[in-house]
């Protein structure tokens, strides 16, 4: 058997390399167009930053060593112009010389990867402005930053954005970020992402949210972008990421069926509408594990083990790939932001009912050093409680939060089985009841009628009809509250239900949602008609994008009853 | 209702709270011994050792801060004496005054914890031999620590005894470390605990395996100890952390039913035998997730959920706990350990069938900085694939690996589920194929057929019936190899096939288990019996407790192909 593989990067090496393993005899050749192949594109950022010191440790295999392990004929350079699915041949170019020459094949591989999208604007084609998708790209940034550029406008503030803003923070240079829609991260809702755009600002990266670049010029070897909200930012470069779209020129060519979002079209095996051909990574079209239609869904995980599937398929084995959940996961200086499963916009553009709660835990035990506030947004379905997103950001821990929600929601499990998750403990790692069990048991209490929940974004339209009640201690109260909150310590609470209306409802809150939670329920069953802030005033400052510098960090969490 | 809890930590103290959020009219007595509620047990150690500096850090709650909250009657400094169940009263005494009285219940809730075992050996009344329960004990011990001693002497390698070694050598004292079976962490497999070992013997304490404290004796106002393999050890202190027992006294004097183990028997409500007595905590014995009979295990996590459970069922709600998985973890020094599920040891002793694989990928992707190599070990059951124990040890990302691990189990997953988890990757915090996915890849592998293992417990008796081929690279051959090996390169390995016997068995090993996989699937399909040793020279080493001091770092993992 002759397999073919286009493309040399996660999903095409995976495939060619699986294929090996599961067939010492079949000739397996690899064809990459840029002169690297499984290089660690996910690494780019942080050589031109400078944690990733040596370039040589992004380039993990050279022809010549999966010649050597995997018998594998790769040949970098060589960029295929045509399939001729009637001969089953691709048509090859090889770089260097111009040579055109025919492969033929007996199962096809497509793995093409995505494009950067390009919009169509004057001066596009500026020479200090870059993208950065391979290791030809990271070189030329690199020179530029190397050769003393002291500023940059990054355009897009998605995963690549944010990671190439903060790592030429760490070179030295002013850093002014455009982001069309009005958040950075597109994949986490927008009172998720504040935080991180808070932080962001801390290290010195100035965010244009809501507005994109119309047009770029020359200003004297540099270059000035214009924005469509007519600000003028002049910077030494500019970097152009403003997301990728799937590869599908060449395939699209050859007949190749696409799905409604312009991938490609592949059935559960992987297999595109050509018995002998195949696709697997950011070009193809995926089911979504909670939301309907197909997406594209451009992940490095999710292409490896896309690559792994095709293999086995063409090995012979119907092995099925099933759904894409898009867990993702971003690295902003001392931050940490991500996600899982669906966000509430989408969940919202899609008419699917959910419900929501928000916590702010601490990373770890508070009283044990080296932790911060995390901030935890979890959205299941009503009634069954199955987990339909989360989100975390925060500073240590997100990325364990998020590997189990995202495993919870992979399994099926609904929040009311979050409780009951048992999880590492110890004080340098968790809490005994881990803010995973934290948000399970809120969840809980809400499909239970345990809580009843107000939303930041119900004031102040909702709210006009009651009283706010803010639980917190005099001087947190003073340093901000609610326009028009009344103020009654949860410890006096008890002595002063006199002060509350019993006609009217009872909006209470306090800083993240526990001492509010404790007041509820006492009010309750005092026979008051009340509701607590989701995610306190934290949630609430997020949701109105309120400066939150004036306040101090809250006061450790109290073990005992955080729940 | 009346609600008497015996007990304010953990379980008690959650119960408490929870009772009262259920049920705002109860009146909740809360009686604890000791003078403090709510602290965090598990900080102990750190105050000791100076991480957490503030000893009111560990303080979390009061009992006036409990009135104001929860409206909770909590009496320190209160130890209930007796338990009259036919007129529903408890008998107390006040420590300080010696004031005897009796309290009326409802419902009386028992989380008296658990009792450090003290063995029965001449000398254990000397002054400087301590245990650390309570915040009284770790104000023993610091003062001890912070009056000038040099040297402490640790008797048990559990948690506690890892910790507090730890912080003493943290605290500059010399330390030795007792423990009377042949590894620390009892909780692990022992080729899991050798590398924890390696490293708290790289971080000065020195470790006695396999022995244990016969006497303690006198020297001039410091301690001898004398262990049982006739070693003589003298400190300025020794702190003993042999592991706890149920502290069921109370509860038995008043003829409360215990299980096989010697725990308080409890039903699915966490009810003992008297219907209005509940119990939770370290003092219960619950079923296990994975393995037959009931068993002890005295976890912060459970405890915490245990109390909840309490308070739901006493305030008419029908909760039940389920099970516990054991899962637990510990910091020493850089690095990081634990379990959740079965072990091996555990698996035999049940008679339990069982398959096992090992990896040992990096943290996160090697070439991004801050990562180090990791240690995983997963059992499952034959066939089905299902997860029946987990042990990670390493240096970053260990907690995160075991709470997946926890959360795939406890939600009944398989190794095959394991494959498609879709966890977050980006280079600070993982791999495109996570070291989860990676576990599950090589498990269902094994159980497809598509890998044969050979185990370091095969050597030699029955690898002498075949021949040992290493295919690791001359140098790291010639650093260390097992006895016998044959050296052939991986990539040297099909021009050499010729130098490989047909009529015997090929037992193939490397570093890690990576390069052997690829070599097995090559063997295999040129016709030869081959098996590739399980973890590699790693596994090998940690199971024969070889030295690895003279072997560098196995270079990067290569990304592609880690499958």
């Amino acid at each position: 058997m002759k397999i073919v593989v286009i493309g040399g990067v996660a999903a095409g090496m995976s495939a060619a390399a699986r294929a090996r393993r599961l067939d010492e005899h079949a000739q397996i050749v690899v064809l990459e167009r840029s002169a690297h192949v499984s290089f660690a594109n996910c690494g780019l950022p942080y050589h031109i930053g400078g944690a990733i010191k040596e370039r040589d440790d992004l380039l993990l295999q050279t022809p010549q060593s999966l010649k050597a392990s995997l018998n594998l004929d790769v040949r970098t350079g060589h960029e295929v112009t045509a399939i001729d699915r009637a001969q089953k041949t691709v048509r090859i170019r090889e770089l260097a010389t111009g040579r055109d020459y025919a492969e033929s094949y007996d199962k096809l591989v497509l793995a093409p990867g995505a494009q950067p999208l390009r919009p169509n604007l004057p001066g596009l084609d500026h020479p200090k402005i870059f993208i950065l998708r391979n290791i030809a790209d990271m070189d030329a940034v690199k020179a530029a930053v190397d050769g003393g550029a002291k500023s940059a406008i990054v355009i897009g503030g998605g995963y690549i954005g944010v990671e190439i803003a903060e790592n030429f923070r760490d070179r030295g240079l002013a850093v002014d970020l455009v982001e069309m829609i009005d958040q950075i991260m597109p994949p986490l809702d927008p009172e998720m992402a504040w935080n991180l755009q808070q932080h962001m600002g801390e290290h010195g990266v100035k965010l244009h949210l809501g507005t994109a670049a119309a047009a770029f010029r020359d200003a004297g070897g540099r270059v000035t972008a214009e924005l469509q909200n007519g600000e003028q930012l002049t910077a030494d470069l500019v970097l152009l990421s403003a997301g990728v779209r799937p590869d599908v020129v060449l395939a699209k060519a050859a007949g190749i069926e696409l799905g409604p979002r312009g991938g490609l079209k592949v059935d559960a095996h992987l297999r595109t509408n050509d018995p002998d051909i195949y696709a697997a990574g950011d070009a193809i079209e995926v089911a979504h594990t909670i939301l309907p239609d197909s997406w594209v869904l451009p992940l490095a995980g999710p292409a490896n083990r896309q690559g792994r599937i095709v293999a086995e398929n063409i090995c012979g084995r119907a092995t099925s790939y099933t759904t894409t959940q898009g867990t993702a996961i971003v690295k902003i200086f001392q931050m940490t932001g991500g996600g899982t499963g669906a966000t509430e916009k989408q969940l919202k553009r899609a008419g699917l009912p959910y419900q929501k709660v928000y916590i702010h835990p601490s990373g770890h035990a508070s009283y044990y050093p080296g932790t911060g506030p995390m901030h935890v947004k979890l959205l299941f379905a009503p009634v069954t409680g199955k987990i339909l997103g989360a989100q975390v950001v925060g500073s240590d821990g997100v990325d364990k939060r998020l590997d189990v929600f995202a495993t919870a929601l992979r399994a099926g499990l609904t929040v009311f089985e979050l409780q009951h998750l048992e999880l590492s403990y110890a004080p340098p790692f968790g809490s005994a009841k881990d803010a995973v069990n934290m948000a399970g048991f809120v969840a809980s209490n809400l499909l239970q009628g345990d809580l009843q929940l107000w939303y930041a974004e119900d004031y102040p339209a909702r709210t006009d009809g009651g009283v706010i009640v803010d639980v917190r201690g005099p001087k947190e109260f003073e340093q901000w509250h609610i326009p028009g909150a009344l103020n009654i310590p949860l410890g006096k609470l008890r002595a002063r239900l006199g002060e509350l209306p019993r006609d009217k409802p009872v909006f209470v809150n306090c800083k993240v949602g526990f001492r509010s939670y404790l007041a509820y329920r006492l009010l309750r069953q005092h026979g008051f008609s009340a509701a607590t802030l989701a995610g306190g005033a934290n949630t609430f400052r997020a949701w109105h994008k309120d400066q939150i510098g004036a306040t101090p960090p809250e006061p450790p969490f109290q073990a005992y009853a955080r729940d």
